[in-house]
């Protein structure tokens, strides 16, 4: 007989230990003073629902009871989305330039889901992928889990926060699985021009390295400023575009995300037959809400959205306005999303050696949480979520503005 | 300058070829004959809300309503679930012999998501898993794409499909990273005496192997029948059980599943910490849903319960009073679930080699489909599902009654 175990000893898997979120890492060493006295201010939750300013529209509700009273729409559907609800999918994100069916589309568990199924078809343990840096920290997560390296690209904060073009071809190689481009961009609330993204898929046609374009806050964009959807600008380069409903809608706890694949040369022919498998393993998004997709995605009045692009950029005008007034802090100018990048002059600060401990000490004074650059690979910044309401981050700013006096040197 | 790729050439990943649904292509070789006259039946999908006849509680419906009217619950939650959610569980599933709190579930999509995590957690590349054959075809999946070795052992209909316990141990090595259990079980509609149950957990035991428990049909048992919780009935082996509201509660499509961790000495600290790593990757299911949970577990009224398994009884006593009669075939009689074995005695059939070709002709002259059982590992049975309505089931029976008497020898 074959040698077991002769005792208890469960050890985890490997993925397991290489799965954690190294936000929650950093967040962890923030602990908020039970003794504070202040009212908790949170600038750090990219979620815009926790303050009760940032509401779904009431007719996406009324689409889900419609669906749910039919009683029609509890059972299993297609593993990667109803033909319905994907083609309502398509029907919004098809291009002149880049028409894409209900054909191209995978539904998945939130943006996260579809960006988890992303990196794993196109990605095998070993090669490397190119992340944005600073970036959405899941994007390092899921290249642990899968063993790829994660080749960070610099964003120039001096220039609206566009990539570093030598940089990021100089990380290119034959191993290179995909190009991540976050735009707009969570943190940096920056919305890439034409050009730049145009200067990026040329990076990617010469060696020939598809795209992962992370789009989920696709047309949350402020005036003056266009969002292009990536695919808009190549008839060349193979595009996976994630999205979902969790900001442009504003119900990230609702779980639906999209893959759309924009392929106009039939590069990912393996990559649709991949995705399609990958997407039954744990089977989309819930039902009830799958069934009031075409609702949500055609029929929430243009009101709604016009109301929410209005109160972020009212907020990013009194963000900006409070925190350039505040010594040691340099804020760069959002475009869109939902975020402001802070720079920190560590230098000016007594006692105060980086970001993280520039966040623990706001947090322990002032009671302010806003996350470390740290958390998004790019120290001597802060990033402050711009979503609470006016009077909150009046406050927040406020606090700062004196917990910043007070270690200024 | 690094070596870069010269032409568009872009493969699929090794997991996503790996990733795939062996039933989906089984399935693919059943075509409907687009020339048949006969109404369709399938007995084929583990759904049972595509007939009509169940249907979710309407309180469940209510319950989310609430939910929705609140504006409170369209945000990030714990990725692993909300306390309220994990607790609602945890106030179900808790034992006196096992007792679990909130701190002991994680919240998946669906019980896929919830069995995903646990052959994540427990497993790595090279190590094996025991399966049940016949089984759920996702666990060989899950496996494949972890690049663990499927082992199956074997379950004995003459034995009510209790699993050939010395077969299994002769599976166990030092590498087996767990055995899963499902009961009561897909295909099989068995539900296991509390004596095989000891006799599986003094191996798991002997052998200090975890075990998987997939208790998703856990009390949709029949009259005489008793589900018995592993963890009810061991103080020693660790285990992880899984179920969602996907059966008992006939929402399939809504995506609700959990983990539950039974570990009474300490054995899984690690994996209680993987657990957590893994849920922050694509988080759990949406939350109007887990808003919702408390009321969906512990509000439904009991009548709910009581009128699923009094349909299930008859139509299970209907299936077995009219497979009985017909030549060739010899069902198995289920204790719970919603489904129903069959034996095919290919040698008195002319011109059916096996039961896939048993399936394919059935479908081509008579428009009734059931898997066979092929798609679990187990051939010359199939399975049929037996959640459509009376009138319905009567009618397939009837047509496999005139199919079998055409083709018996
Ligand atoms: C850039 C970016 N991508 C993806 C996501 C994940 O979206 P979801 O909540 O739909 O999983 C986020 C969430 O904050 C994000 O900021
Ligand atoms: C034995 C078994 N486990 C798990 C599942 C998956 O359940 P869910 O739909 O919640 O993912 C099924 C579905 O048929 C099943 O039969």
């Amino acid at each position: 007989m074959s040698n077991t175990r002769t005792q208890w000893n469960v050890p985890s898997s490997a993925i397991a230990k290489r799965a954690h979120n190294p936000i929650r890492q950093i967040v962890d060493k923030l602990k908020l003073d039970p003794q504070a006295t202040k009212t908790f201010i949170s600038l750090s939750v990219g979620d815009p629902t926790v303050f009760g300013n940032f509401n779904i529209d009431s007719s996406a509700n009324d689409a889900i009871i419609r669906q749910l009273h039919s009683f029609k729409h509890n059972g299993y559907g297609p593993a990667h989305g109803t033909a319905d609800a994907r083609q309502a999918v398509a029907d919004m994100v098809t291009l002149p330039e880049a028409p894409v069916t209900a054909n191209d589309v995978v539904l998945a568990n939130g943006c996260s889901g579809a960006l988890d199924i992303c990196v794993n078809v196109l990605g095998n343990p070993g090669q490397n992928i190119l992340l944005p840096r600073p970036g959405f920290s899941l994007y390092g997560s899921l290249a642990a889990i899968r063993s790829l390296e994660s080749r960070y690209y610099n964003l120039l904060p001096e220039s609206n926060w566009e990539a570093d073009l030598a940089h990021m071809e100089s990380l290119i190689d034959d191993q290179t699985c995909a190009i991540l481009v976050n735009n707009p961009s969570n943190p940096c609330g920056s919305v890439y021009s034409r050009e730049h993204l145009q200067a990026i898929l040329a990076l990617a046609a010469k060696h020939h390295v598809p795209i992962i374009a992370d789009e989920i806050y696709c047309d949350l964009v402020f005036k003056g400023n266009t969002f292009y959807p990536m695919a808009s600008l190549t008839s060349e380069v193979p595009i996976l575009s994630v999205g979902g409903l969790a900001k442009k809608w504003l119900v990230p706890g609702w779980r639906v995300g999209w893959i759309v694949v924009y392929d106009q040369n039939n590069v990912f022919e393996q990559i649709r037959e991949g995705l399609l498998n990958l997407s039954q393993v744990i089977l989309g998004p819930n039902s009830i809400v799958q069934a009031a997709l075409p609702d949500i995605l055609h029929r929430t009045p243009d009101q709604f959205y016009q109301d929410t692009i209005t109160q972020l950029e009212e907020n990013t005008q009194l963000s900006m306005d409070a925190v350039s007034k505040i010594p040691g802090l340099k804020p760069v100018q959002p475009q869109g999303a939902m975020y402001m990048m802070v720079g920190i002059d560590v230098s000016s600060f007594e006692g105060i050696k980086d970001d993280v401990e520039f966040s623990q000490k706001l947090l322990a004074e002032e009671s302010v949480l806003c996350l470390p650059g740290e958390c998004f690979n790019y120290p001597n910044f802060i990033r402050i979520v711009i979503t609470p309401t006016k009077d909150r981050l009046e406050e927040a700013y406020q606090r700062m503005a004196e917990f910043c006096s007070r270690h200024h040197k």
